[in-house]
């Protein structure tokens, strides 16, 4: 047993409340090695009462690591535990400090779960993990009111640059939601609306105005109603990390310089507020003069955006927010920030931009969900750059699985691209096969999808600022087939629920290999998913378990026969099916 | 290279900000298996011209690790990083998701500390380090008014039972304090002060009144003074888990269960409160029925404690809270708690207790420390029980300091023994040699130590209510010897600043060993503890240096020779030195 790979600690993605009764409790080993993982648990004021064995069972694997996890509802809310480690004949037990070869004798020597307080319950929104999204750049949506188009506004439809402007507003949004609805979307995701001088808006001047290229706060209400009405829920984006150079406090400061009554709103090193040898003499987003870093531990910066993120929810009745740079800001605002807005609104969905690893934000007090790029990262390296092996691909998601409670990868934000990425055709160099591949694995795992404007009919587009093309509304200028293909992807999620909340067990992911099988099960549904990220067929084996399988694309019947334990499931280049087992 | 072994995760103990500047970076490997490591840092923003390898160096060691640290302090406050392993000629570089055999190229898959944001920044009080702390247990210290005794009080210096009065209060305390400033006390932890009905006062009636057997707020606020005037804190137990069964508003649910107005003020799982087979109908500390616990989430609880929070050091001026069973109270109640009592007094300390691991409340927003019960065991097993020999104490101590980040350790509540386990003498069978052993690696640690009443005296005491005996104040009843030990001990302390704030690095602690050697470094400065865990006498060994060494003890001058790089020190059974470095 390699004792210096069993891995635990207290709480975070190790031991914590998944609901106000139950705790799951993680153990980290190496790949392998262990052959049963035993909870050894009992409540702390009765401990020899009450201590009883409880087994694990192996959640997920990576390069080096298998992680055991186990379900328990301790009647009184509190856990004492420790763990039972058999590798064959061996057995060591585990307590906060040490392993032993025998039961230890110091029960206070344990690990512990307090007790589980509500308040500290990780919950998350339960619509996220039914819904699909759709991230809308509203610069380039749809232009539905030409009235309140920006001077110099270019023919829809033109090159995207840096600086230039087409005219797509909220009225162009309410105008197609049609196309949303039939598509299957639940949710919309905005980048920002208020007031800011670029195209992309992430310079705010005003939060509390939409931008009135866009329209203004009765057109937001108006969005947000009709997208209500069709059973659409809406985020908007909160660039709380910094303003815009046109924020006002900001001007005021460039003004007035340290006798400004802004000047705490900032982070300055030095006055005068200028830029020396490329660096800004104060905190800024990266070393971007007009993005100034906001000092969200001031109390007045710290009462104006909680007020700016009550209104929104409150009085317009968005859905959640998106949150730009999340990362940079301090936790004990975020902290605040979820107070505020799940008063307003408790099922409101909070998303963080991170790029990284998660967890510091993903404890229940702050985020329910951040930007899944490391899941971007591991399809795109699986579909699209060939980097990872089925073998890869599947440790690569079983680590991002080890690494979060439960609740946060349920509602995780699964995007293949984005405004801050090349479009998913363009990397996947416009071969359509590959594209649906990369979305097959979004849609049939768990997390929240999102569909970044015009995927769907096959917008294409390198790096920013060309994946921010304008969306083709001809539709002779739309790839119909595609969108069809997200349309039956989409609602093929919805029919299935172990698609959207089963557990995930891959059955094929070789060293070298390209086909990739997975099972998803939830209760007594189970579906099956196969992928074949080869540009030839290739046929798949699964054991039929004595079932009947009916394809859910298809509606192809696979019938167990007694002579073989697998069905032999042959998919063409880039192929996949959706196997749902007849109960 | 065992690269189970290693770990590293973003935050916590691994990735902190230790002040408003600097981050300090840790990586765990396998014990003795790197023979260097690189924190491979940069910024974000510009990686490629920022990038480069700070060498790391060994912090700690426990049974199967080495913990790598360095400190840096990016010139943006942001920091993305990875390392770079050496182990003899193979070189491994590791990002946030795996490990490489060249330079990773993707250097958008590393770590990340986004920023130090300095609302996030775990500050504890400067005072803590150099302060040295003596546990009160009020109804047993002194009686300094018998006007107040409590009726059917015993004569001072009965046995102590559950439930008897001896009559102490806070006038003895006042009167008493030349006997804590004489030996060196400059803070005191009292255990409850408020209106209870137990001896002990763990069930509180009253959070604003102090007990009238102790006497009253304004005896209070004078015993804070007259502490103050002579440089000494004050530290009261806020019992916040649960109240007593006399404390009103639970009156008010035991009389008029679900119609009481002050049914959402605990937890009750089922009316009426009553006791069914040894169990409450309602949540209480442990099964304990005269414990209610306090739901500290809901609204009116909160404000009510933090009005007592605030009251007591904004009012009455205290330095700070001792937090009872604080692990089972919510952690988001601790985060408001901290935010009011730093707002009274941002040097306010801020003390948890917690036996068990305690990583969850140290990270800057909810404790300063916890009661370092995992430092209490080591000592213990090494001193007093003979379960560990030196190389397994130092390990135990070595595990310790890499959990936790640096600030943490630097205020670690040190105790030896408390109200709540058997008297540290009693322990040691009434050998004081081990007793001053146990006290001399107390006062020679990093954290904050602390001296329960009496112990200083050669008071005995088995386990609750043993240890709450009367602390006899006859000179004929002391014992004055060991008085004069914990005198010196203290005002070496005081002298020799790396005992303090030092680094840590033990130079023997053998397999089987009893002798232990360790260096305490600060700047230039440098102090080595030696102790001898054995009955007889035995000669220690220890490198000079080229330096010669004081006994700060004895006064003693250890000279370097050319001839023998080591001094050779010879300790009796017991024995002890610490020997500073002549500069």
């Amino acid at each position: 047993m390699l004792l210096e790979a069993v891995f635990h600690r207290p709480k975070l993605n190790w031991c914590y409340a998944y609901d106000l009764e139950t705790i799951h409790l993680r153990l980290r080993c190496k790949k392998g090695d262990l052959t049963e993982v035993f909870a050894w648990i009992g409540d702390k004021y009765m401990w020899d009462q009450s201590k009883e064995l409880v087994p694990m069972s192996i959640l997920t694997s990576d390069e080096l690591f298998d992680y055991w996890e186990c379900a328990v509802k301790p009647p009184y809310r509190r856990l004492k535990y420790g763990f039972q480690l058999k590798s064959g004949d061996q057995t060591v037990w585990m307590n906060e400090n040490k392993f032993f070869t025998e039961e230890p004798v110091e029960p206070d020597r344990l690990f512990e779960y307090p007790f589980i307080n509500p308040a500290d319950v990780f919950k998350v929104p339960d619509w996220v993990k039914d819904a699909v999204f759709y991230q809308i750049f509203p610069e380039r949506f749809a232009n539905g009111n030409p009235d309140n188009d920006p001077e110099g506004v270019l023919p829809w439809g033109g090159k995207p640059e840096r600086d230039n402007f087409f005219g797509g507003d909220l009225q162009g949004v309410m105008d197609h939601l049609d196309h949303l609805s039939e598509l299957g979307i639940t949710a919309i995701y905005f980048t920002p609306l208020f007031l800011a001088t670029t195209n992309h808006k992430y310079d705010t001047a005003d939060y509390m105005e939409i931008d009135p290229h866009f329209g203004d706060l009765e057109t937001a209400k108006r969005l947000v109603q009709a997208c209500h009405d069709r059973g659409i829920r809406v985020l908007f984006d909160a660039v709380f990390n910094h303003s815009g150079k046109t924020f006002a406090p900001f001007v005021d400061v460039l003004e007035k310089g340290d006798q400004s009554q802004y000047k705490d709103w900032f982070s300055v090193r030095q006055f005068p507020l200028e830029v020396k040898d490329g660096v800004p003499t104060y905190d800024t987003f990266a070393f971007e003069p007009m993005m100034p870093k906001l000092n969200t531990q001031y109390p007045d910066v710290q009462k104006y955006l909680l007020g700016v993120a009550d209104f929104w929810v409150r009085e317009v009745g968005i859905d959640g927010w998106r949150l730009d740079v999340a990362d940079e800001v301090d936790h004990q605002f975020w902290r605040e920030f979820r107070q505020t807005v799940k008063a307003a609104n408790p099922e409101a969905y909070i998303l963080g931009e991170i790029w990284h690893e998660s967890s510091p934000w993903l404890q229940g007090d702050q985020f329910d969900a951040v930007m899944n790029y490391p899941f971007t990262d591991a399809v795109l390296d699986f579909v699209v750059r060939g980097t990872l092996d089925a073998k890869g691909f599947a440790e690569s998601i079983g680590r991002q699985l080890s690494r979060y409670p439960r609740q946060a990868s349920e509602v995780a934000f699964n995007l293949l691209d984005s405004h801050d990425t090349p479009r998913l055709l363009t990397l996947c160099k416009g071969d359509k096969r590959k594209m649906k591949l990369a979305a097959l694995f979004q849609f049939t795992y768990s997390g929240t999808p999102c569909i970044y404007y015009g995927d769907e009919i096959g917008l294409d587009g390198g790096a920013d600022p060309d994946c921010r093309k304008c969306m083709p509304w001809d539709a002779r200028d739309q790839d119909l087939e595609l969108y069809e293909f997200y349309r039956t992807l989409i609602r093929i999620r919805k029919d299935l629920a172990p698609l959207r909340t089963g557990s995930i067990r891959f059955l094929t992911a070789d060293a070298g290999g390209s086909a990739l099988v997975f099972e998803r099960k939830l209760g007594k549904e189970r579906v099956i998913v196969l992928l074949n990220n080869l540009d030839t067929a290739q046929t798949l084996k699964v054991n039929h378990g004595g079932a009947n399988w009916v394809d859910a694309w298809t509606g192809n019947l696979f019938e167990a026969s007694e002579e073989a334990a697998s069905l032999q499931v042959r998919l063409p280049a880039y192929g996949y099916a959706i196997l749902k087992k007849q109960i």
